[in-house]
């Protein structure tokens, strides 16, 4: 299952008054299940830079069945997942990208976020999902 | 001068009000004059991979300054343009691109539409173009 | 609903089967109803080519809803989606993909063939899908 | 020489085997002796995000010859090989790529897995590889 438009809508609009509550100016991108673009918003004069960023920390995200932050703690050099950033087209693995996980635990999309700090970044991201559902999944194997 | 996050958004509505009333389903793209992505939007079972040619559309109708469609006819075998799909990571030369011309004459960005029949897309992108502005631009060079 | 594991292994079975009656050597593609690849054979002494050619035609079947050389009409110089060719990171527009549609006319994914003429890739991958469903989806919109 | 169909599928039955026994989710590649796949399983409910570094991981242990998680080994900050993994349109660098050699010391593949930690990954290619060869190859330069 698959976020819907007007799910994917809600998640944006709370992502945005988030956002304008913080002073930032973000780039906002929602992506369903398979990781392919739901909708998208790039505020005035939000970084450009970050347009593609916020598209990969979703699609990461939902790869994953996790936020990118938590993938980037994995990747650090040393790390079991060094490297993995060049896979999948680019991965972004610093926070701001997390999954949107319904009632009965299915995630049916990601929402990334890119525009200020990380930790705005993962703020806005999560009040963006918190209109439409919950950022944590069940124990993996979880249901798509 | 870029289209506005609110005017892109204006530009969208209009142009889903119009998908709606057509019952297709459609992905619309707002780029700003640079050709980078400022909001999408996609219905709920429009086409994957419409996606990317809605943005592709609007893209090639910004970066030449002229509807998709119009390039594509330079672009046939024999023509003058003939292969130009292969520059800027992909052009799309068919229809349901066009640019967004403010008052004055200056393009903004473009909106590109992809879901139904080339004829329903332009349909569609010229109704979200003409809730902020106009698709037609001055002789060119234009003003950007 | 994506198809499943065991679906895309009776499917994969299927075509093989027809590949082997046909005396021809097939690279035959699974993907889900978003595109990600499901599962993946190449017989011996395949062509290397067809490897990204079936992977391919089986996206292109997925992301438009119909089998691949339904496309390829539409985009032949003159024809309102020529040069559709450049979207989506590659599609092959030429027969050999067709859509896995369930009885209830969900699309869960579609299957791509390469290997010999296109007729013959186009009837191994239609014997891959009666394994698991039919090739035709019902008008569009259908159910993802 | 490559590796065949036949033990392309041996392989993945014996990955699969030992995921199903780990509980395990997995997606499974095997590629030929110059790298181009030759058969690919993704398991129900695996990650979407592991498709492409399965692959990534089998091409990555054939181009060099030796699991990929001992060029990760050397591709760290301040080894040699730093930065490798930018190569061959991305290389994954870390455990779950493994050669497939043959009894006369011959490369005829390898394969990779991804979906759970990298020793599982790793665990798994193994199982895949012991169903038909060793992952070993004699001192540089091997046969192919």
């Amino acid at each position: 299952m698959h976020v819907t438009s007007e799910s994917a809508k809600k998640a944006i609009d709370g992502a945005l008054k988030k956002a304008e509550s913080t002073g930032t100016r973000m780039c906002i991108a929602v992506v369903d299940s398979g990781g392919a673009l739901k909708a998208f918003y790039r505020m005035d004069d939000a970084w450009v830079g970050s347009i593609d960023i916020a598209i990969k920390k979703a699609r990461t995200a939902v790869y994953f069945g996790m936020p990118s932050g938590e993938i980037g703690q994995l990747s650090q050099p040393g790390q079991p997942l060094y490297g993995i950033e060049h896979s999948n087209d680019g991965m972004i693995t610093f926070p701001g990208g997390v999954p949107i996980v319904d009632d009965e635990g299915f995630m049916s999309g990601a929402i990334g976020v890119s525009g200020s700090s990380v930790e705005n970044d993962d703020l806005v991201a999560r009040a963006g999902v918190e209109t439409i559902g919950v950022c944590d999944l069940p124990e993996h194997p979880w249901r798509t």
